[in-house]
């Protein structure tokens, strides 16, 4: 594994490349009859089993065993077009088969009712994002977010009384939390959720417009109860944001007294969700609702709380919900390989143009225009794959274990903020290049991509702002992650964090011992075979991260300090802003390709591994020519290098080209979904 | 102007630079507080409107009346979700809106029963451009196609019979291109059209399932006639591409005999027009019905044409119509610029946040981040509409006069081209970025982005799709535009083209004069000024399409020749496939620079010139950005200067950032159009 699997091709007749001399890669002479790997000579059936195994990784029994679930044919996105009304009919009638699956019950542990297998739940949700994108995000509000608030803020008695309805579809429920006015800063939550001794009832309260709880799944049709999100108000002291459950709807369906519901109508996709608006006008709830694991009131009316400090108490608890996050990233990445496996077979097929002085026309995926689109995009598809698996197994040791170790925590925290943010990115931009990918017919519902995207496009945006989400990524690799730091809002933390810096302290999130060998191993960045060698573009990850990670805290480190002039320390903060944000997208970037190798390294069966090999290079090599100027402008890379990595791109987008079908099938997307009508007629 | 509007302005806090020495632009400290041009002391009203008045170009009272005209209120996007069939129906009743506005009528000329202003027509379909797309693409397929192909393939007879009926809309009718094989190769059209002499007649006839015709609008429900493209047999010879009108439905809406007609079913946008499948088993047609400007049948039976190849015989009738592509790049630049109006306006007053230490929260616009996205997005959508206008001019030239002049011809076909692709990838990336920068908000249809988004998303592959259209514009720039040449197909002439390449011929479309003295005046893109001196940005630019046009060039030179071996050849095209696309787009690239350049020039106004010249920096500066690999590579830039370039990049944001309420107020979209929840909540 030392050696990069399909190696870096020059290309003969590449623009610059017959200009100039010196040491290069080999020389390979790539176009139309692309090469092929030793693999390419297997059968395909067990390569693309032996592919497919790596893909699923730990929890793969659980995927083969929902792919071949014959409900999966009644779950997939519908031939006819429906009304919105019909549509979230149709999603709240398939919540049962997801409740049967036991996919939600394993999201839970034993103690509140479930089997504890959190991993297993996440790994099943994922297989579904193929089927439609609105069942997994109702069930993801059902299961995940109410379920999952009840569990992780709530206390025994409320697992005992409200976790079996949820599982059991009889208590139907929305998680209240996004207002009008903050929907990234829910630190300023407006909701007052006010403790009053008299009757010892919590009432909760909309005080102004902005405060109206703003696109809650679940809110406009079927939720009965809601999580809502508020600042506690106790003895006239606010102790930040805690949650309670409310009553929205009577038996009836009719809304209960006190409660304004709103519709948020039709969006671009997600039409089975029921996106709703709440607003409460003195509502009255028990104080035995209020979830109270990090926040209680005694019975004469004392607050309590295990965490002192109020926004070390707010981030605890957002952290606890870190799975709905891991279950988007998860969701994007179904989703992007849907996408994939629809437009690469149709390229596959697909004809247009003869050759001059042919007859034959040529298929779509022999262009070099329509590989650069399509091929680069499977590799990473690949790669965050592999990252999504690691992120999860992460997740159920994290959440397997009764202990709190916060540290361990945090840092799961940290990598679900980056690996959402890379997985939706990803999906977004490459559902939109495989819907023009495939032209006319991309635009057609009836195939299903352009579907898929617009049910996407929110997941960018949702459960955290990718933008957002980012600072909370660099807010990590400032403080080094595993200190616990919720002392300060995010800005706050970052500029603290940066005085604090000593130098970035790459965390290997994955892999860490192949990893570490394969640079050691190497040359490193600087030898002449760093493309080519693993290790060298392993460490030509992580130079990037680095860089622009201590780059970024010396400047932040001479920015003023917010009590002498938090105008101008905002200010000085903004201007770094973008190179904030690149810190942690190079931090995404590197934390992917260390779990490729980890993947790579873990896979048994040879000709698998060498395709893996040839797939990894391409997502490395491609993701370094979109950062080729970054690389230059910091001479970590000659301009022939920089030239080299382009023609690299091209040579291995040739290179997987003959094998881009096999990748797809070992995706393992049913095919019930891959059953579209511009894949008969081609 | 010889000084670039805004300059480049260091950042002392920029990452890269503090490190750094040497003799670099005036340094500026921007932030938060963001400077602001002298412009910026004038009341708003009399900027927005010079602005406007710029921007609006030579049909401005055109667009003026538009957007005064009260109908504008009823033809918006609807507030109610409605099936595709109330969709339809309500784009169906909004023609004879459009008919009204006379824009339909401009479009043909006085002997066609028009009144002969081409550029006012497609002006004014421009304008209409931001209130519903369903109502402009059924508008153009029915006036610009459907009317388009009778005016522009047929004769006399055919304008006198079917021209009043066209623009009365008592006949709808189709443009049956596109056949599911051949989308984008419409040369390969399978359709036949072979004439019968017995009884003199067309028989129209789908020889198999991918001659289909597909997604045609008008098609699936309003079409009464289609014009059909196929190729013509007369006596058993091949004549290659014609079109014949066909009656598909009789009065009451029925099929005619052996005609099958599909509906091509909801789309991921334009859910107002009824895109359809055609078929036809032998229907037959009076030859009359040939429309016969470029191919007649004679009583005899005998073929005529006034072009005798019958390659260069269909580019020319192909030629004739570029208006749709023109069009299509007018509609998808007001998307675009809608989009901007929306998100600006959103960011604008939407706050989130507080900087630390401070109670007040920051207005999402006032964020690095945010201005990156927005920002250079709308510099672009102002070049892009100055460009836009001129090509608009050059067409009306063209069209306006009689005598075909064939190089214009042809050049106004690679410009159409070129603007086309340039308009529509810009649109569907910036209505990406609105969307995701309004957050949860850009995701609701009433918020309009994710409406026009859908919309907008199939312009990048229909009316030719990007991807094949860049190579058109490639084969111009190497048979030097205005060559008429069209006695072989794309890559067959761009082979050709290539061998007799003597060098890259910079033609100027727009502002010759003035780019001329700027880049003279200047000191190039050597000078040290290069970046914030106007003629060193146009330098920049020409430089980059040169170079890559002329080794393009010299790689296809060395292809061999499709005689001797085809398969090679093709490879060997195929590897340089990605190096010729881009000089495409350096080529667009360059005519957006100059076109807002000129547009500059011809500003009265001195504070809208000087803003226009800080946002033309902001264009020229982020498409340099967007490629400072390749001016690094190629040793264009230092790395200084690259670091410069971003450095300028964000300093120009922060200087027009106090101005973009101005610029997107200067688009002249209608109130009604912003009227959205959105917006009245924030």
């Amino acid at each position: 594994m030392e050696r990069a699997g399909g190696g870096v091709a020059d290309e003969t007749e590449g623009e610059p490349m017959t200009a100039e001399s010196g040491p290069g890669p080999t020389t390979t002479d790539v176009g139309l009859d692309a090469t092929t790997t030793d693999s390419a000579s297997q059968p395909p059936g067990p390569l693309v089993d032996a592919l497919r195994a790596a893909l699923d990784g730990r929890w793969g029994d659980v995927r083969e065993e929902l792919r071949d679930d014959p409900a999966i044919g009644e779950l997939v996105y519908p031939e006819e077009q429906l009304t919105m009304e019909e549509y979230r009919e149709r999603t709240l009638a398939q919540l049962p088969v997801i409740a049967r699956t036991g996919a939600a019950r394993q999201g839970f542990t034993v103690a509140q009712g479930g089997t504890g297998e959190a991993g297993a739940s996440v790994t099943a949700f994922e297989t579904l994002g193929c089927v439609d994108l609105s069942l997994l995000v109702k069930a993801g509000v059902q299961f995940g977010l109410f379920g999952g608030a009840i569990a992780n803020l709530g206390t025994h008695a409320h697992h005992a009384a409200y976790l079996p309805r949820v599982l059991d579809l009889s208590l139907l429920g929305c998680f209240a939390m996004s207002e009008l006015g903050h929907g990234s800063d829910v630190q300023s939550l407006r909701t007052t959720l006010t403790h009053d001794p008299e009757t010892d009832e919590i009432v909760v309260d909309t005080p102004d417009p902005s405060a109206r709880k703003e696109y809650i799944g679940n809110a406009a049709r079927d939720g009965r109860t809601a999580a809502v999100f508020g600042r506690l108000l106790v003895r006239g002291e606010n102790h930040g944001v805690h949650c309670v459950l409310v009553p929205i709807r009577d038996a009836d369906g009719a809304p209960m007294p006190g409660v304004t519901i709103g519709d948020c109508g039709p969006k671009e996709g997600l039409p089975g969700v029921d996106n709703g608006r709440l607003s409460f006008d003195h509502v009255r709830v028990p104080r035995a609702d209020l979830l109270d694991r990090y926040g209680r009131i005694d019975d004469d009316g004392t607050y309590h709380s295990p965490i002192a400090n109020p926004d070390r108490r707010f981030f605890t608890m957002l952290g606890t919900l870190v799975r709905g996050r891991v279950s988007v990233g998860a969701g994007a990445g179904a989703a992007a390989r849907t996408g994939l496996a629809l437009a690469v077979t149709y390229a596959d097929r697909r004809r247009q143009f003869s050759a001059p002085g042919t007859a034959e026309e040529v298929t779509l995926l022999d262009y070099r225009a329509h590989q650069r689109r399509l091929l680069p995009a499977l590799a990473r598809s690949c790669a965050l794959a592999f990252a999504q698996n690691a992120l999860v197994e992460a997740l159920d040791a994290v959440q397997s274990v009764e202990s709190e170790d916060e540290a361990a925590q945090r840092a799961l925290e940290v990598r679900a903020a980056a690996i959402k943010v890379a997985q939706t990115a990803h999906a977004s931009r490459t559902l939109q290049t495989c819907r023009e990918a495939c032209g006319g017919a991309g635009y057609l519902l009836e195939n299903r991509i352009a579907r898929i995207k617009a049910d996407l496009d929110v997941f960018t945006t949702f459960e955290g702002d990718n933008t957002v989400l980012l600072q909370l990524v660099a807010k990590g690799l400032l403080t080094h992650m595993r200190d616990a730091f919720h002392e300060l809002d995010t800005v706050g933390t970052i500029l603290f964090g940066a005085r604090q810096f000593a130098g970035a302290v790459v965390e290997r999130t994955t892999g860490a011992g192949v990893v570490q060998r394969l640079i050691s191993g190497s040359g490193g960045r600087l030898a002449p075979t760093a493309l080519t060698d693993r290790g060298g573009q392993l460490d030509l990850f992580e130079d990037r991260e680095r860089h622009l990670v201590e780059t970024v805290a010396a400047r932040l480190r001479r920015v003023p300090s917010t009590d002498d002039d938090p105008r101008a320390a905002f200010a000085a903060f903004n201007a770094a802003q973008d190179h904030l944000l690149e810190a942690a997208l190079a931090h995404a970037d590197r934390i992917v390709l260390e779990a490729f190798v980890a993947a790579i390294d873990g896979c048994d069966d040879p000709a698998a591994a060498d395709l893996l090999g040839t797939v990894c290079d391409l997502f490395a090599l491609s993701t370094i020519e979109e950062h080729r100027a970054w690389y230059l402008e910091h001479g970590r890379l000659t301009t022939r290098q920089s030239k080299d990595v382009v023609a690299g791109v091209n040579a291995l987008c040739a290179t997987v080209r003959p094998h881009a079908r096999t990748l797809v099938d070992a995706f393992g997307i049913p095919a019930v979904v891959l059953d579209v009508p511009m894949l008969r007629d081609a």
